[in-house]
């Protein structure tokens, strides 16, 4: 048994600080650094990087929406064609600071209302992976489980990595569910540590129908804002090694 | 006889236009990208690569300060360390577009009020020629004739190209005269050629006081906004062809 | 008869210009200047309000999404008590300009993406319309004709002023037929008079089903940008003031 | 004797949080709130304002550079005739909300690297002060004590409040000794009471070189960031109530 687990950090701004990057790090195997769009500067960039590398963690791009007011969680009408060049952009920003650090950027995964769009819409999807391609053939797009950023990495020939919540409640569909509706997050640590034993041991997600669906977790998505989140992290990543999983980056 | 020919290009901002980059193309061999931060967008520089790359122009990163309300045309209170960062992400950003174009960003300029507080200040010209090196260390620097650019570059065993400007005044220094002195600027066209022309066939400039100093011209900047301006570069083209000088970028 | 003409404008920003408006003030008599959000700075608006005062030309406020980049011309998913906010913060910033010229702000017309979502979206025109109520109750609404902001004005009691387009033809419903659908601009000055004197003299317009339904026609937005569009505006101030059309801003 | 408390506030930005202003409310009189180019947005703005309304806090406009990634602590080259500009802007749109929520706005207070620049530079300083004047002439300017700010506020025959601060040390002028210097920065409780206690029942200060010299104490500038920043905010003003100073705004 196998998994990634990643986070997003590298959040602040200026003389804003958002997480803890530090102590995350001990938790996780991959960090989506946030690119200058919709959080982070070029400040925060090589800060993550450099902490990531001591922490041998992967490192990956974190490329979202240009909307700093709104976090990159607000959806905006930017055509497939747009979309592409915004990730050159950001994902290459990111790469040059790992070049200057002596590593290899890892993967990519798409932040917010970013990655909700492309989850649905294959225009955005193809736009993203195609532009992950184009700027480096062997870095892994992180997308969520059954969407179409796992379709189109396919199709692409991309590598990619099956994204699972384990806190979020999913459909029937093997999607999440909508954050509008009740019980989209689970806030119990034991119905949180099931979910990942049934992702990772049995390949399946129990659905808010109750019914158990099949999903491929390649890497498993935690939080680290506030003191209860760390603390879910650090008890899942707790009981995978009790478990004896095997907790590391995809192809790292 | 040889040089090249560089202009600022891809200023444009969203809405709005600056410049006519298509037309300066022709008279050109290479090609400031900006960057994002003064100017410039994620929209901008695949467009002006591609355009540079058609018109076989060899590409540079044009970094500024992040100040897009001042064009990057203000002094900032940024440290050293801080200069060393803002331009490896600038410079990957625009070097991820030219990785997906399938083409080499050829060299970096830095813009504007960063241009010339490193022409200046060593401990500037010193973070960016070491973020030029780290992000690829076959990068040519573009750093003003006898500035403190040219000397780090030097230190650091980067390809530099010393430049020279057709249309303003120096001093004895062999540095530009300041722009709030009378006379900075040369308007007449005949002794904006008659400059060039020493500056290639002599290897001097005559200075305000006219006494003639040695001066290392591998680059000679022009610009592009308005008719004037652009006939103005267009017949110091047609001059150095006449005089049979190869005109080309450095090292491409 | 009588109409207002308006006009946006002061939506250059920092180095880069657009537009001409000083051309413009000799045929509008109300201007609707940017606030800095989707355009404009804080350079830009006491330099429109004093082109504006000189020529006697009415002062309105333009307030936008807050997106330099996409001109805010992009659809945002900002919820009414924020638009609410946004519209406040930016009539404030003009107003404070009019106060220190010592002339009164006269109307308020949301521009783009937010004048065209709260045409159809009663929460955001009654959001809309509070703001402008809240800081000043004198001011007038500016909205496109038979849209919910000229509902809402009406509601709330509001001063508003029916907006026209003289180039953009009309559905049955009275509303602008959607610019993605061919015949959405007229083109021609011809058909441009003609629809315009039907505004005024008639209050029809003729959609593009050929039927004549009733409008009311207050204000008439032109545009100046570039020498064919204002050479039709200056051609339909002529028209206006051939036929005796008292040509004057609302409330003014 | 009698005293102000300000404090600045408003200061967050999006998701991102900055201070505690609730818990300062309970500690100052005055309150400067931050206007969007530094720090703060259209939500943080009305925020502060209900939030000083309830706590009967006198409610200021703390204008800044437009520099959100520097948090407008650098020192940024805009002419004196710019700053009068964007503090029109900024005065109006908190004056706007205060207008929307029927009080009054009481001060402006210039921010960070303005507010340093206008205490030496009489230019800047006038620039600052006409503006606050011709938005509206019943503001109190606040100003470092001894400082071109208050000078310039005489001269204009402005309200104005001599600003001093807890736990800086002074020089022999009556200034700020530089942060950069070693013993800026009083951290031991006691002292900084003893300081305060000089300022308000003795009207002195003293300065590094152990010199009682005379000073103007109209308000007391305190900070809230952080537990300890806040503890010390507290003893002050129990101190101040024990000693039955009269705590309150000027002209309010």
């Amino acid at each position: 048994m196998r998994i990634d687990i990643n986070a997003d950090l590298g959040e602040s701004f200026g003389q804003y600080i958002l997480g803890d990057d530090e102590k995350l790090m001990s938790v996780i195997t991959s960090a989506n650094v946030a690119c200058g769009y919709h959080a982070g500067d070029y400040r925060t960039i090589p800060q993550a990087i450099k902490r990531a590398k001591e922490a041998n963690v992967a490192i990956g791009a974190h490329p979202g929406y240009p909307d700093l007011l709104g976090f990159g969680r607000r959806n905006m009408e930017i055509p497939a064609e747009e979309v592409y060049q915004l990730v050159v952009y950001q994902v290459g920003a990111v790469k040059a600071f790992c070049m200057v650090e002596g590593i290899q950027l890892h993967h990519v995964k798409p932040h917010g209302a970013l990655y909700n769009a492309a989850a649905k819409d294959r225009n955005l999807a193809l736009a993203i992976a195609q532009a992950v391609k184009d700027v480096d053939r062997d870095l892994v797009l992180y997308g969520l489980a059954n969407s179409q950023l796992i379709e189109v990495a396919k199709q692409l020939d991309l590598a990619y990595a099956s994204e699972v919540f384990a806190d979020r409640t999913y459909t029937e569909e093997g999607l999440l569910t909508s954050r509008q509706s009740e019980g989209a997050v689970l806030t119990n640590l034991e119905s949180i540590k099931k979910q990942v034993y049934e992702f990772i041991f049995e390949g399946v997600v129990t659905t808010t129908s109750n019914k158990k669906i099949p999903i491929q977790a390649d890497t498993l998505c935690l939080h680290g804002d506030g003191q209860s989140a760390y603390n879910h992290a650090k008890a899942i990543r707790d009981m995978l090694e009790a478990e004896r999983v095997n907790v590391q980056a995809i192809n790292y």
